[in-house]
């Protein structure tokens, strides 16, 4: 392994005041496409295996400026907490031959509890097991392993959901501080039937403390149902 | 696996203005000792596998009450984060029939670079690759896998020692934010030649961000060779 990387800030708005959530749709879909441009571009350099692209939003998400962006790091290995999470498709791929994402979305429509949006291309939805009150997953309805492979139309649907549940989670808990992060397939094995890509939204309403530091469990006093079921009612 | 647990709070003092550095020793050992009591109590229970000890100081490093205290979770099964480092340290005893925790306090001794502070029974260090700035590992030196085997002259050195550190970290630091927590084999896995108990304390100086959160990868700018110095030259 080299030690190499790249480390790119994404600007989202020439405004210092501007927020993603409240951005025009066409910036908010431009800032998809940058995401997508810059990772088809570092792809390009094969010492680099994966590119994580990742927002933090305020400053108890770990803000450290104050100008409404996101990052990418390129890595020149897959990330170990991606890694387990390819690895845990691949098992549920190999017993069921579907994707487990694929049958998450499937169930999720049919019950409808812990939806909170849903698009024509996209549903977001409160994760049956969430490790953080309001956490939501955003995930293409269609299977789909890589984000840099989204159709013109798709990113466009993505840009009005996304913007869609920011402001119901800005509503809901004032503004809170947020991350978001792209979980998408490693860089040169983007087409595969096991993986789906999605966005991991993280409100940060509380410390990670001592036992999660501990444990890898994650003490969450909300239940999905209800943390979807409040943001499904926000009228925005 | 049944649904159960404990959860208990070991309040430090009677003091509601008293911090766990500046306690009497006496009482500081009772605390060392209240734990290992607790330990042992909740192992009668059979349902319990594992009992999680850990202290979360100040609002940032998730503390919700003001008057010093530590928290006991028993769990009914080993945590995932606790079983991996088993499994690791178990990996590295079936290839060289040493405990790895003896081994690192052997190279670090001789090394002396990253060690923050000796007693004759325990030693205090910054590890190889810490996850966070002055992150510091307390272990025995010899070897012990279970907190709760421990003897009186242990506590005792043990309470002087964990003071010691703590005072270095508050005035290195001004008074931060931190965690530590106590890692121990599993309840009725007490005695094997694999694990070594220790303390992880870890200063809460930053916000775990998306890049943490999306890659299990901790980006930490404080060389550990310049933290243990830091704490070092502390006067105390």
């Amino acid at each position: 392994m080299n030690g190499i990387g790249a480390h790119e800030v994404i600007i989202e708005s020439p405004d210092h005041n501007a927020t993603l959530a409240a951005l025009p749709q066409q910036a908010m879909e431009e800032v998809l496409w940058a995401y997508r441009d810059r990772m088809e571009d570092l792809k390009k350099d094969r010492r680099f295996h994966y590119t994580l692209i990742f927002k933090n939003e305020g400053l108890a998400a770990g803000a450290t400026l104050e100008h409404t962006h996101s990052q990418l790091i390129a890595l020149p290995i897959v990330p170990i907490q991606v890694q387990e999470e390819l690895d845990g498709c691949k098992r549920h791929y190999d017993l069921k031959e579907r994707c487990i994402f694929c049958d998450i979305i499937r169930q999720e429509i049919q019950s409808g509890s812990r939806v909170v949006f849903e698009s024509s291309l996209f549903i977001a939805l409160a994760p049956y097991a969430p490790r953080f009150p309001f956490e939501t997953w955003i995930m293409p309805k269609q299977h789909m392993s890589c984000y840099a492979s989204a159709t013109n139309e798709e990113y466009r649907d993505l840009a009005a959901l996304l913007q869609n549940v920011l402001r119901r989670i800005d509503q809901a808990l004032s503004y809170p501080p947020y991350n978001y992060i792209i979980h998408t397939s490693p860089l040169r094995e983007e087409n595969n039937d096991y993986y789906h890509w999605h966005i991991e939204l993280m409100p940060k309403l509380k410390n990670v403390a001592g036992f999660e530091w501990g444990s890898g469990f994650y003490i969450n006093p909300t239940p999905p149902e209800e943390a979807a079921k409040f943001l499904r009612d926000i009228k925005l």
